[in-house]
């Protein structure tokens, strides 16, 4: 089903009503905000098969992955809940006044306040996770922000359900109908308005480069521009350490043949870039990936723009100098799949060529070719920013190549050790994220509770009678929350 | 003294030195950085009456406040210098392995780092506080990054003195020469230059509008954006409340006096804005207000340029429809001073002329006269974001005023109740910021140790062998720091 876009009028009053939803959201406490995000997983839960029949059918992603899905979405939800109401996040800090008139010191307390409406761009390849109720929403919502859905054409049915799931919990959850709003639009036109609205305070997004970076210009053209935390994907790099290979070289192949389909590689952490040297090992790596590659099957991709796109990236990939198609899948691609592919070049191949530095969203990756480790640190230093790199390596390898270490630590958010990429925990240590371009802001992380600082900014009262202060500035601490009371960590009253 | 602008070759070669020494001292431990921060203070300290004597010649700030702002700018360096060393910035969190090897749950551990070479561009009007050594040299240096500092013109002589003292801790503490450069450049182009580079991965800035919303410009125009922080100053609205304007008019007439005019009112929190309710109390505080404003002498202000300024953007002002001088010093300013002014204007000439809503730095005020406290609201809700906003209210006042204390809360960092705005005291507690145009990102703070964050990034360590993990992570927790582990904080070790 294809939905109408929002018109202009749509926009603007879901962004007037979000505002005026903000006046009471943001003093809602934290229990509160728990408890309704509690209940959309709730009442997500309670869509049922209905959910995952329809985006089965949107996405063509197979039932265990959406069963998967929904349930990390409801625990984001769940989880970010708990952390919410926890107040770690609020980072409340109390310096109390001086005691000697002669010198400057009033009372100070600071507490972190949310930011006012936040616009969610959700992700074609993650229809629960990281669109409608994903973590975006959560996290906005756990700092007192309403929040407007722009829903995925690509999953408008899906993001329907999800949205009315929102909306009932709203609902039964006493909370103004501004509190959240749901808007379609498959223009890059209803994106604009939404981000240009005088009373859009910040904007989360999930997907491309393209249109992450569209996002991140209008916002910082506008009158008033305003944080955008865009995750624009990355091609995860993945140095493959000599010591480690010579170990293991065939282990890691089949780690990988894994890691680069699953999903038919539809995933922003998807390793699209293996760097070794060029030695036996590395062929020994090669062939047995290969041989994996040929054997697995072409998957539907998410829709057939993606396929296409995969189709051409891949094709363009492929034709440039140097590079060589090592392993194509044995299977061939029906209408709209995408076939498992490796290929390989040199690494001077690659510092020649920024198109192979780009990503090609699918089951695809390119062995890089390196003289010795140098020239593999080499490639880090060419790189951009990536949300993770991974080095697979012995104690002994790590040790080793100091400087291969340190230059990838600059390059990406996430530093994995004999792992794969894909797969991304749900807690308060991941980060996920990335210098530019992997993000439009290498300080935040879309997953997790720390999620939640993109939408917050901290506010201070000073000099305020206690009564009127928030709770979780009051000397009674009343919430029971940790804070830094002249410079000391505590749950302690303020006496 | 005029410095010879530095070339784009100096330029360069400041960024790649920086890019060098950012390598061994983002690994520096954090008793190491605290030690250079503790040495800068010392050696900041060791220029004596020299530094204060040739700041007093290029600022024309009396000696009793450069004295003052020294001490503030030795109370920074050690301050954060201890906040850098209990590591809390750090957010340290580890998220420890699942057991069950069916449920993906690696070893997930955080902690943040320095982003790379900070770009640093000081304020004319205060040399040491928000300068060479201010507070974003220290908060940066605490996060592990090298410092370029672009010396304000105004005060270049000051700027080298304090760079050299730099430089000599330094060398003192054996840290690379590129840990710190000093750029001359009265030219836009080098500023531009130092932001445009590669090897530049963020700026702090303090100043005027026009020049911190360029750097933010160039930033975003970058291939990779960076982050900028800009403070642009403010306009800093106080609201009488009805009840505290009967009861006290005449006690707030006289802070305000000293307050708008203190060292020649040239501060970013100087109270520009007074709005109040057009009735008896009111003509009393202007009455009592005036009368002191013309008793008040002219001072010299930091540099003609800055003077010739406030002249002419006060006779604009006062040249408005609607706009009255009400009081004006009544000694005639010499060279290069600046004359105490209020002004005064309706509600109604405010919310049509945005002129009336910027910046005149100087001893300036202006009085809105409303017709009630909804108009005071309007006026709130009319108004752009701001470092700091007052209510001169009693508890009566605060309760009966709901809804323009919230209109309040949504365009400043600082809330301030009976103080007044001038007086930042540095702790942790304090925001210095506000929603643009006060600065470009609301979302962090210029002042405190908490200003640490706008130049750090998380990363993310996955299955990392505990020998190679950074200090802050590994199990023994061998820093003694706070940390979180599992969702609670504790600085336990992980078993």
């Amino acid at each position: 089903m294809i939905f109408k876009d929002s018109t202009v009028q749509e926009v603007d009053q879901a962004l007037r009503d979000a505002w005026q939803a903000f006046q009471s959201f943001r003093k809602s406490s934290l229990k509160d905000r728990a408890q309704f995000m509690r209940t959309i997983a709730a009442e997500i839960e309670a869509l049922g098969d209905t959910l995952i029949h329809k985006t089965m059918e949107e996405t063509h992603l197979p039932e265990a992955r959406l069963r998967g899905e929904r349930a990390r979405t409801i625990f984001q939800l769940t989880s970010y809940a708990a952390a919410c109401e926890a107040g770690n996040w609020l980072e409340a800090r109390i310096d109390t006044a001086g005691t000697d008139p002669a010198v400057f010191k009033p009372d100070i307390r600071k507490i972190q306040v949310g930011l006012g409406p936040v616009v969610v761009f959700g992700a074609s390849n993650f229809p629960y996770a990281y669109s409608t109720a994903g973590g975006d929403t959560a996290t906005a919502l756990a700092a007192g922000c309403p929040v407007i859905v722009k829903a995925h054409p690509a999953h408008g049915e899906t993001s329907e359900l999800v949205a009315g799931a929102i909306s009932k919990a709203a609902a039964k959850c006493g909370l103004p109908k501004g509190v959240f709003a749901h808007i379609h639009g498959a223009s890059f036109e209803v994106g604009k308005a939404l981000v240009m609205h005088d009373y859009t305070k910040a904007v989360g997004f999930t997907g491309s480069y393209g249109g992450g970076k569209a996002l991140f210009d209008w916002a910082n053209q506008r009158k008033e521009p305003i944080p955008v935390f865009s995750e624009m994907g990355s091609i995860n790099p993945v140095f493959l350490l000599p010591e480690k290979m010579k170990q293991s070289a065939k282990e890691v192949a089949g780690m990988y043949a894994a890691s680069i389909t699953q999903d038919t590689g539809q995933f922003c952490t998807n390793p699209g870039l293996l760097i070794g040297v060029d030695n036996e090992d590395l062929n020994i790596f090669v062939d047995a990936l290969s041989a994996k590659i040929r054997e697995l099957k072409p998957g539907t991709m998410l829709h057939p723009g993606i396929a296409r796109a995969f189709t051409e990236k891949r094709a363009a990939a492929l034709s440039q100098e140097g590079v060589t198609t090592v392993a194509v899948s044995e299977t061939k691609p029906g209408e709209s799949q995408g076939a498992p592919t490796i290929a390989s070049a040199t690494a001077t191949a690659f510092f020649n060529n920024p198109l192979l530095h780009q990503e090609v969203f699918g089951p695809y990756s390119i062995v890089i070719r390196c003289k010795d480790t140098a020239e593999m640190t080499r490639v880090a230093t060419h790189l951009e920013g990536q949300l993770t790199s991974t080095l697979m390596a012995t104690e002994n390898d790590l040790r080793g190549q100091e400087a291969l270490v340190n230059a990838v630590q600059h390059i990406c958010g996430r530093l994995i050790v004999n792992g794969v990429p894909t797969g991304v925990r749900v807690g308060l240590a991941m980060q996920h994220g990335g210098p530019f371009p992997a993000t439009t802001d290498s300080r935040f992380s879309s997953v997790g509770a720390d999620g939640i600082k993109r939408f917050v900014r901290p506010l201070c009262f000073q000099g305020w009678p206690d009564a009127l202060l928030p709770d979780a500035l009051k000397n009674d601490n009343p919430l029971g929350i940790w804070r830094t009371v002249n410079d000391v960590l505590t749950k302690d009253k303020v006496l």
